[in-house]
């Protein structure tokens, strides 16, 4: 017998195990659909079973869903997108007229003018046209060609795509990319995935969450004694810590590329979430243009956006864009073989990054109504950026950041001794302990910060301020009094 | 100075160069978005411009691009997808109430009842559940559990996803991955990326590209000499090669799994795209539980679906699904979170597959139409598969197998010495010489048999069925004129 004939009544060997699996795969680690986030879907299961709970519902603040905490799409985005889907509609009077040219703009782009045809791999060309008007109005004109833009499915895709192209080697030559801590668990799981040597560089929590040139180059020195160190990827404004960078921190980060030879990728798709006075958000891409042509000309650069954040908050759609500056042109030939094995990104969420880029203008029909609901969605994460870190500080034992952009607070957690020995105990990290004690006492699911990385010693949990203002309110007054009854009761 | 400065004036130095990027992605080969499409779009782009060609336009066969190439959508699938884009329509008159009933329980299934939340990383809960019954309802009652089933980005993202779990090992023990010839370069292009040894086995073109055991054996024989073959992909309907599978042929496949310790993977995303007299789909899945419990106990199995083919031909939607069948439990949570890194596939493409599996139904108004238009085009495609393997035959030089079934001929063409001796100076394949200049002289756009695999010393190329009869018509003569053309010229 042996491996060579099928067994009928022996336990079983697949083919396929946990220790005949890809290892790379076992490596990968993502909080932000970890654990606690399965915990909590069993938890809504037994709520609904009729088991009994210190709560009657779960308020999961562990996601950026926007559209998931009761956020409102868009209606002119929506408008387009069934007018897209079933054409028969532009026939119909109940649809704005710029709604209905928007449909027909991006239905001739189309293949026998459907949504349900490919596009071209790196994009639909009129949308990415588009995409590069956009980038040249927020930019104060900086040009943008069309040809650098390249379409995807939401901002992880690109961002995988890009550290696909970019890590190689082995040993000592092997890519390093260097990612902040915190981080937004995609990076870590995807160069877990590609076998790359995770490089990480500590953004300043005194400092709310900056960039220091000296923890950069601290960084960079030590991953060169063991790798090839040749990406830096910054997140502003920053996921999972709110801040949003000034510009003469970008300018620094821009100058330590140039002079260390480092690839930038910015992930930029919180670029419209910015709430905190004399905060601003500047592009990577101008600054890069207004340091001169030394610059301009040489660094090499990609900028991520998406349709999932900002005021549209439409996750579901994966709709996104990546630009790239500065691009060998040979390499841009393999990222367009590369990027067209996957045919095209759905086109729905193409569709939708056009109207995100070209949204209704004055003297437009649906003008009024897009500006209002816009400007509604910002004002009230504003509110609740607010809200949130000042209720988190009120607290004793946790200090909150102030929420400067981007839909999460972060805040630094005091976990009593006995609490973090009986964590360890566990095998758990300490703060994977407390959210999944506070999951069970009252129902409210969030991600440890060891999820995300952070300073050995401190403890964090990231929390979405996404929740309407009620809940969010009722949220923070839960989240204080656990916090209070778990430091009596580890005392 | 050194590489540590920026330069200014001196020649670049990338960080990103075709030196310095990841090898497996340079090898990386995409035949069906290849050299000739990019001329093709070229062309395309000439003639718009006005510059003189022999002919007028350029008609693509080199997708199974439905829509592009005029195929209407059903109408019920897209009020559908216009009620869940728009739910104000809901409210509207103009729709039929099984659309909007089934509208109504996807948004149901939907964060804050909206498209646009994060679905669960496996798919929305009563997608799967759809997709589990319409299984069993295809396989004649063989039970589905929705914990197998995963939604995923068009087929593509499933087999991809598949393949990065299943491969590891370096040197003798790294994976083999057998693979048809001619193959789906899908395929090859994932191995390459994930750097696994790609092992071929040669349908046989001679008994209508039918799978021989003999020739599996060999294959697996020479493959376990240098690397360690731990899956067996098959295509049915083929892809290229259009050929549907016997049940026997399966049967011998699957026993040769069990036999040879083989996870099986099955494309079948041309389920419903069967046209030939006698021939008939079976489902891996069906033929492995018919086999008794000794087989479907045991073999590891999973298959693929889509959105994309079929009678539905929504390719922009990037919807699928994948079932997994005897998965070791480890690896089911490894696969989970290896799919919650990218989040969810797009939720229009769930909501799509939700309706392909779950259909008007007898009694419901929209059930009339839809059956109207499902069997409107799968006759056309029929009388279009008949007509391509008739018209190709009448050309000297020319030998078609009949296009039983999915979306394309893949015909045998014989090539003068003179051409094929032309192609090998230019450093070309000589099919792909040839289809280069049909493309230029004709604006006919196929992909050369090379981009696919074929055995060595043969040539051919694939066409879709897809255009409208009268196109297609035109394009099979002018395909006939430059055949004959071309080999007076070269002979």
């Amino acid at each position: 017998m042996g491996h060579n004939t099928p067994r009928d009544t022996s336990p079983l060997v697949s083919v396929l195990t946990i220790d005949t699996m890809n290892p790379n795969v076992k490596n990968v680690e993502y909080a932000v659909r970890g654990p606690i986030v399965q915990r909590a879907v069993q938890i809504e299961k037994e709520l609904r079973e009729g088991m009994k709970k210190p709560f009657t519902e779960v308020i999961k603040a562990n996601i950026g869903d926007a559209h998931a905490m009761g956020q409102q799409p868009i209606t002119f985005f929506r408008q387009v997108l069934a007018l897209c889907s079933y054409p028969e509609l532009l026939k119909d009077n109940m649809f704005p007229e710029d709604a209905k040219s928007r449909a027909r703009r991006i239905l001739q782009a189309c293949g026998g003018s459907s949504l349900g045809a490919y596009s071209a791999s790196q994009g639909i060309d009129c949308v990415r046209q588009d995409v590069a008007r956009y980038i040249e109005r927020r930019d104060g004109g900086v040009p943008c060609d069309p040809d650098n833009v390249y379409l995807t499915s939401g901002a992880s895709d690109g961002i995988v795509t890009m550290l696909k192209l970019l890590v190689c080697g082995e040993g000592a030559s092997k890519t390093g990319v260097m990612i902040s801590i915190p981080q937004y668990p995609l990076y870590s799981a995807a160069l877990a995935e590609l076998g790359a040597v995770q490089v990480n560089y500590y953004l300043n929590e005194e400092k709310c969450w900056s960039m220091d040139l000296s923890e950069l180059e601290r960084s960079l020195a030590e991953a060169r004694k063991h790798c090839n160190p040749k990406v830096l990827c910054i997140i502003n404004p920053g996921n999972p810590t709110g801040q949003v960078q000034s510009r003469q921190c970008i300018e620094d980060v821009i100058r330590f590329a140039a002079k260390e030879h480092l690839f930038l990728m910015a992930d930029e798709v919180y670029q419209d979430n910015v709430y905190a006075e004399g905060c601003q958000f500047h592009s990577f891409k101008k600054v890069l243009f207004e340091l001169g042509p030394q610059y301009s000309n040489t660094v090499e650069l990609v900028s991520f956006h998406s349709t999932s954040k900002c005021y549209m908050g439409e996750c579901g759609f994966r709709g996104g864009y990546m630009e790239v500056i500065n691009m060998d042109p040979e390499v841009k030939a393999q990222l367009i073989k590369l990027v067209s094995v996957r045919l095209c990104p759905a086109v729905p969420g193409q569709a939708l990054m056009d109207m995100v880029v070209n949204s209704p203008q004055p003297g437009e029909p649906s003008y009024t109504t897009f500006m209002k609901e816009r400007t509604a969605t910002l004002s009230l994460l504003a509110e609740k950026a607010k809200l949130t870190e000042e209720m988190l500080n009120t607290v004793p034992g946790i200090t909150c950041n102030p929420v400067q952009g981007a839909m999460y607070s972060f805040p630094n957690i005091s976990l009593p001794q006995k609490a973090i020995k009986e964590a360890k105990a566990l095998g758990q990290a300490p703060d994977m302990f407390y959210c999944m004690k506070m999951l069970e006492e009252t129902g409210i699911c969030l991600v440890p910060g060891s999820g995300f990385g952070q300073k050995d010693g401190t403890y964090h949990f990231r929390m979405t301020i996404l929740p309407p203002t009620d809940k969010l309110k009722l949220l923070l007054a839960k989240v204080k009094e656990f916090h209070q009854k778990f430091t009596r009761q580890y005392s």
